[in-house]
């Protein structure tokens, strides 16, 4: 079989760079050690091969596909949901008294990764319906928990997030879907919902929409927002499952992730469609950001994954392919001598180191983030508030980096294969088309960015930056003593002091009540600080290999690996925070819409 | 219908930035005026509504197949070739005597664009079937010209340019394919081509192979290889059309140009297939350069047009789609308004700027190289010998600067489109999926950036270099008395400085007989040279449209839309040759392969 991800990398993020095994001092993961880590890791690699990569080709080819009212998706799914629920893979993270094991996100998305680099089509449909659940868990009444948790976890129900309406897209406070008290405490939904991923499909007897909606006389705006939990099927009087008229009418063909159904639901067209109500009135969408935190995450790490599993694809192709002969010294070719590998070329080589350094440091930031989930049940609470802003900070740039520098990762990978990377049958052009939409999913690049600079930046007064550059000192001061090390500490100084200059400008608009011109380069500030951290990232990455080159576990080229990916890092993707830089410096706020704008012709 | 290219920019790119009318002074261009362009311009863009962009989706939905032994192809391809043949479209650009109208290069280019943004799946099989006839025009004997030009002109036979081999891919120095003398001056043919664009389709009644093949002893290397004329059906003793045992084996699905059969064709399986020597033996690889350096230029061409076209569709749904507010200098949104157009928000409109800054810098690019083309027949020997050496200079960022950013450029398009950017019934992802294939067509991006540093700086002792920068200079000293362009002229002389500091660095190596180092960032040294020059041709833009601000061909809009773009280039795209400079300077030979290499893992 093909190598789609590293074991060995995933292993040495998880347990050197982030210490998986010091989260165990915390009560709520107790139950777990490394041995138990390292079996599930090996587990989830079992499954990925037996039942997830082999299918990645077909799920492509056969699309889900709305057809007669029904939503047809690959026979695999049903038996990947069954086996979830049977083995205990949904809801993991959950705590017990759900019926989950308090495993640590760390852990969580590293068997997220395992998994979506196998087969990028699959995970949704199970990372939905455990956030749907979880969010049953968190914030509903003991009444939806017991109805909606187990089935869920034991995978016989699915679940969604459904928040985009047609007439809204990005903008959730034009959300128009109705809630109409019934005289039950339950709603009556009316409504259309687009783009709902896992939204329908055969896979599960019941799928469950937590489903954003307007009670009639709410706020306008996101503050009268409520949260409601709309299953295709309700439990009638009689406990029997019925239709609960949410139906999907349509489904959305897709150039990517052609096997993750997406369809279009309308809510309450025969006015029979029942909702209800999770927590409290118009708190509906904090709640939903709970699940849209966890989905960010999980996007940038579906976008590390499908990055991955093209890097290797790449790597593989480089290294059985022979074409041309190596430059010489001279300058000269001896063409009577044998072909080389093309990963011989440096320019072939450079598109490789360049997906190294962006898919393992895409990797490292999004295990970062999650250890910082886990970090909120610390016996400390002072620590607990620290690393919740800092998630809260990192959060924009785990979702964006990977996507963004994840997809030019993938074409690089393509363009290896030259004309093959092109063609149906290499896998190089399915990973291109599933990766596109990360960039999308779950607020798009630009969104992010403005999340990041309006309202992550600010936070606490700018603390959560702070922290972030507390952190990365505490980095450089710990590899000073690295002799290799330092010359890129110096580099990662410069450029968080190009960070600093881009803040000191832009805050300069923001003090004067400019908002237009302080947040007209939201995205190029995100792309400025993400290659930052991601700087710091590698830092760390290659800090931890140090220490174990004169330890066991890894062999010595492994430890070269990181350090020559460091090094094309800094060398190739950490100088362009100058240009950002320059950009935001002499931003003329040409973006900003003034008076008649027919130019844009 | 939908907007696809700009007639507005396309004239103004032609007349007013690249002074077409200026060509008629040659002898060769005396039959062409205005008018008589004007009124090409005009057919074209009838012939690409009507025949090409109606096609587009559907050629995309019903690939180019191989069934049966045949390669089916959408019915309209059949069309095509007629008129394109009776309408006098193919070979336009040929000398009289040859069938043509000896157009200027800088029209057909313009012709293309036009026909390359309504429908790239087309325009590939006219323009293989004119340069493999110009081929045989340039390099044929009398006997061969007559045979192939006329039909080939009138479209009844297309005709294809067959370089590439299973074992040698872009290495043409290992091209085995074998030609046998036979007794009467002609050669039996035996061999593999793939990757064949236009290779096998039954919209015409013959297909012509320009084929690269090696004449048994000839020596090895690319001075063994020979040119040959090797058709589909030869001509038998009788004078009847009889199959020539050059056969399509199979075709390559692709995941973009769909609708562009490419096929794998197999010569002399029954030893049966005879090829026609074209001009001198094992001069082979350098006659089809003349085709291939055309062809570098149109695939530019190309790239440029699909970003056209997917501009423009992005642009349409930003000003149709209603999404969000705008954010108020107070920062804050007032939900209580309608929403706004999304080309209204900054960071959209951040994309539609960068999406037309690329493509009509590429398309003036572009050009600027067919212009120097048609320099070649420039009364002046002088000008004509520094334009070619211009050209060669230029053909590789021509190719290159519009494939790759081209790219970036369709991906922003998709970008604004959000959700419906990743789906079918949206032509973005399409566009997304037809470019992709420029950067590695005719020579991958690496492949040009070693030409170019390798080959096209150290021409003549560097002097097509001087005579860029001298012409960059000259362009700097005309806008000098525009207060608007003075800054943006400084800008680009700091850039041209770095491209400067980079060579001196670059050379270093060179002198030093070090080419593994001198060539290993080859690659990065094509980002940063293209940039510039592409900063040089918006200089070129706004100049010309700012003479024009005074009289009356273009509004007001059009022209500001011109000063607009220029700037966003500066302040976006321009400051990225700082970041390639520094990669270049602190290059440390990452990507040279050193002893073992098992840490690329």
């Amino acid at each position: 079989m093909a190598k789609y991800m590293c074991m060995d990398t995933l292993r040495f993020l998880l347990f050197d760079v982030h210490q998986a095994e010091s989260l165990m001092r915390y009560t709520r993961f107790t139950s777990f050690d490394r041995s138990s880590m390292d079996m599930l890791l090996i587990a989830a690699k079992d499954w990925a091969d037996q039942d997830y990569f082999p299918y990645f080709k077909e799920m492509d080819e056969t699309p889900a596909k709305f057809e007669g009212g029904k939503v047809r998706t690959h026979p695999i799914l049903k038996k990947i949901f069954s086996d979830a629920g049977e083995n205990g893979w949904l809801g993991m993270y959950f705590d017990s008294e759900d019926g989950g094991q308090q495993l640590p996100q760390l852990m969580q998305s590293a068997l997220n990764h395992i998994l979506e680099a196998a087969n990028n089509h699959i995970p949704g449909y199970l990372g939905l319906t455990a956030g749907a659940a979880h969010l049953i868990a968190t914030f509903g009444s003991e009444q939806l928990k017991k109805t909606y948790i187990p089935p869920m976890l034991a995978g016989k129900w699915g679940g969604t997030m459904a928040l985009t309406e047609p007439q809204a897209g990005s903008s959730l406070s034009d959300i128009v879907t109705r809630a109409i008290p019934r005289n039950d405490g339950t709603f009556e939904i009316v409504g259309q919902k687009i783009f709902i991923s896992a939204g329908d499909h055969e896979a599960v007897d019941n799928i469950i929409h937590l489903t954003l909606a307007r009670i009639e006389g709410a706020p306008a705006g996101t503050k009268g927002i409520s949260l409601f939990v709309v299953p295709k099927l309700r439990i009638d009087e009689a406990g029997n499952l019925t239709p609960n008229d949410v139906v999907a009418v349509n489904d959305f063909q897709k150039m990517g992730q052609r096997g993750y159904s997406t369809v279009h639901l309308v809510y309450g067209e025969q006015r029979q469609c029942v909702g209800y109500l999770v927590g409290e009135a118009n708190h509906g969408l904090q709640y939903m950001f709970q699940l849209m935190n966890g989905a960010r995450i999980d996007v940038g790490m579906t976008a590390a994954s499908i990055a991955t599993a093209a890097y290797y694809a790449s790597l593989q192709y480089a290294s059985e392919r022979p074409q041309g002969r190596r430059i010489m010294n001279s300058g000269k070719k001896d063409v009577s001598e044998n072909q080389t590998l093309i990963k011989e070329h440096p320019d072939v080589r450079r598109m490789l180191l360049n997906q190294k350094c962006i898919v393992e440091g895409s990797l490292s930031l999004i295990l970062e983030c999650a250890r910082l989930v886990d970090e909120e049940h610390s016996s400390d609470p002072e620590n607990a508030r620290q690393c919740h802003l800092l998630l809260e900070l990192l959060t924009p740039m785990a979702k964006t980096f990977p996507a963004e520098m994840g997809r030019q990762s993938v074409d690089m990978g393509l363009q290896v294969l030259g004309g093959y990377g092109f063609c149906m049958d290499f896998p190089l052009q399915q990973y291109l088309r599933d990766i596109r939409i990360m960039a999308i999913y779950e607020g798009t690049t630009g969104i992010q960015s403005l999340d990041l600079l309006s309202r992550k930046i600010p936070l606490e007064g700018g603390e959560a930056l702070r922290l972030l550059q507390a952190r990365m000192q505490e980095t450089i001061h710990q590899v000073s003593e690295s002799v290799f090390l330092r010359p890129y500490s110096s580099k990662l100084l410069q450029a968080m002091d190009h960070v600093q200059k881009a803040l000191t400008h832009l805050m300069g608009f923001a003090m004067k009540g400019d908002y237009q011109m302080f947040l007209a380069d939201a995205t190029i500030f995100m792309d400025l600080l993400g290659r930052v951290v991601v700087g710091w990232q590698w830092l760390k990455i290659t800090h931890a290999a140090e220490k174990q080159a004169s330890g066991q576990s890894y062999n010595a080229a492994f430890i070269v690996g990181k350090q020559k990916a460091m090094a094309f890092y800094f060398t190739y993707e950490l100088p362009k925070t100058a240009a950002c830089l320059e950009t935001i410096l002499s931003g003329e706020g040409l973006t900003i819409p003034v008076g008649e704008d027919d130019w844009l012709q």
